[in-house]
């Protein structure tokens, strides 16, 4: 049961560089920085002769075997080391090697497979698409979505003012320190509408579907800011709605990135006091770029 | 289409009142906060005389129904607002006024409802325990989770000493910023594990995991301490794999602080400087309590 890294590097590590234009001190530079790994894991439980896919969880890469033990055993499918006969990556031929490191196999010590129906809060399966980033972004390829087209862009003051507008509207955030906020902006930087949620997508959720009910979509000329970090779910969903320009507080993953420079999502992350990173379509930035390195 | 807070105060509002015990300036206060509100919603999509759950999440009350819009648009399931005859909250008489509020029916204009087997990466539901936080916490122990015993304590030193010792361990999260900890520590606050991920989950799955694997549940001599917020889920974990003490950087969640006042979990928020906030089972703090309001 080991899942150590590999030295031969067929694995997904738990970082990647990434070649960002970073704005700091009024100026541009581009240079490399790390983001966190953002894969799908599939977790297949196995007893018996059957077998089943019970989860795939948008996760980084790294102590996979542990997190389909530590899975298995909150959702009560697993009792405890004495039920487990063994965990392995997935070997079947056809698989490329990336996707044969996002797929574990739990072999269970017991006859046959728990009952499953219980398991009623998380994702179940399409395995049509394959299980890896590159797959999950080429299926909304195939599925017609195309990159957004808008010729939006926004100057790098109009981005550092972004948080301290948010802020001044974000009511319950302010009094509980609990909530997610997800705020569209025009390009000027007016805020249009913000809505807060003890969880990301649900706040992001919130805005499109205040935009749908509005008749405003799509948001081809709007910006999106978010309270915390951007996955790949953050950034689909701006796709979906057909915003040009992404901001967060916090970072990007790697999926988000790759995502967001497929579909021509201008991303912008760590937006903090006087300086910001873009990692994808910075051709958005209104700013002469100055290139050091 | 109206879903704003209705003024008989029938329906759940976005934060509520918590007695907690605040530790600054060296000393204990009882006082009042407000957190952040967190309860189901359950999405129910009908055309043709026909009725189907899509999704159940954890979300904040208020803006339901742009929260179900936004995630069925997301989902493709809801083109835009022409395809949209109404939404509504559940009114069943068989239902209380918690749970109506926790559902949302979603009528669209089509004959018959749109093909749901795409629909893979999202909560079906259990319609059996009832949609609300407290049905929720009353399924787990109708489930037999039974409250946590241990008599494990902790010095308030040791509760303000965790982020540090947290971030001398954070190797990816150093580098990118970009991931959240779980962490497992000793009553006297030596660091015991540390897994790291973009999801929260993941990362306390990863955590509980290693412990299954290393053949050390139950943790009740341990304390967990997390990077993010607590929510529901995050306590849920850590009463299943029967940790007494769980600190976090961020505020709870109103549900997460209601599992751990009846699961005997002491919740601890905002570890930050010289101060903590504690939710729940403060009589785990070894501190003299000095009463003051």
């Amino acid at each position: 049961m080991n899942d150590a890294p590999d030295p031969r590097g067929e694995r997904p590590g738990p970082s990647v560089e990434a070649r960002i234009l970073a704005f700091e001190g009024g100026r541009t530079v581009r240079r490399y920085d790390r983001l966190a790994t953002e894969e799908p894991l599939e977790i297949r439980l196995r007893a018996g002769g059957a077998s089943q896919t019970v989860a795939i969880t948008m996760r980084t890469p790294g102590a996979d075997f542990e997190l389909a033990a530590g899975f298995l055993y909150n959702e009560g499918l697993l009792a405890g080391r004495a039920g487990l006969r063994g965990i392995s990556f997935c070997v079947d031929r056809e698989l490329d090697t990336a996707q044969r490191y996002n797929i574990v196999n739990v072999d269970l010590a017991a006859a046959a497979l728990p009952p499953l129906q219980a398991l009623d809060r998380h994702f179940t399966t399409s395995s049509a698409c394959g299980v890896c980033g590159r797959a999950q972004i080429e299926s909304l390829e195939a599925r017609g979505v195309l990159p957004i087209t808008s010729d939006l862009d926004i100057d790098p003051a109009t981005i550092l003012a972004l948080p301290e507008r948010l802020r001044a509207e974000q009511g319950v955030f302010a009094l509980t320190g609990g909530l997610h906020a997800a705020a569209l902006f025009d390009r000027a930087g007016a805020l249009i509408a913000v809505r807060e949620d003890v969880g990301r997508h649900n706040a992001l959720d919130k805005l499109i579907g205040w935009a749908l009910l509005e008749g405003r979509l799509p948001l081809a000329r709007s910006v999106l800011f978010v309270s915390g970090r951007t996955s790949y779910e953050i950034v689909q969903k701006a796709v979906a709605a057909r915003i040009p320009i992404v901001c967060a507080v916090s970072a990007p993953s790697s999926l988000a990135v790759e995502l967001a420079r497929e579909f021509g999502v201008m991303l912008v992350g760590f937006v903090r006091g006087e300086r910001f990173n873009v990692y994808a379509h910075d051709e958005r930035l209104r700013a002469p770029v100055s290139v050091k390195r």
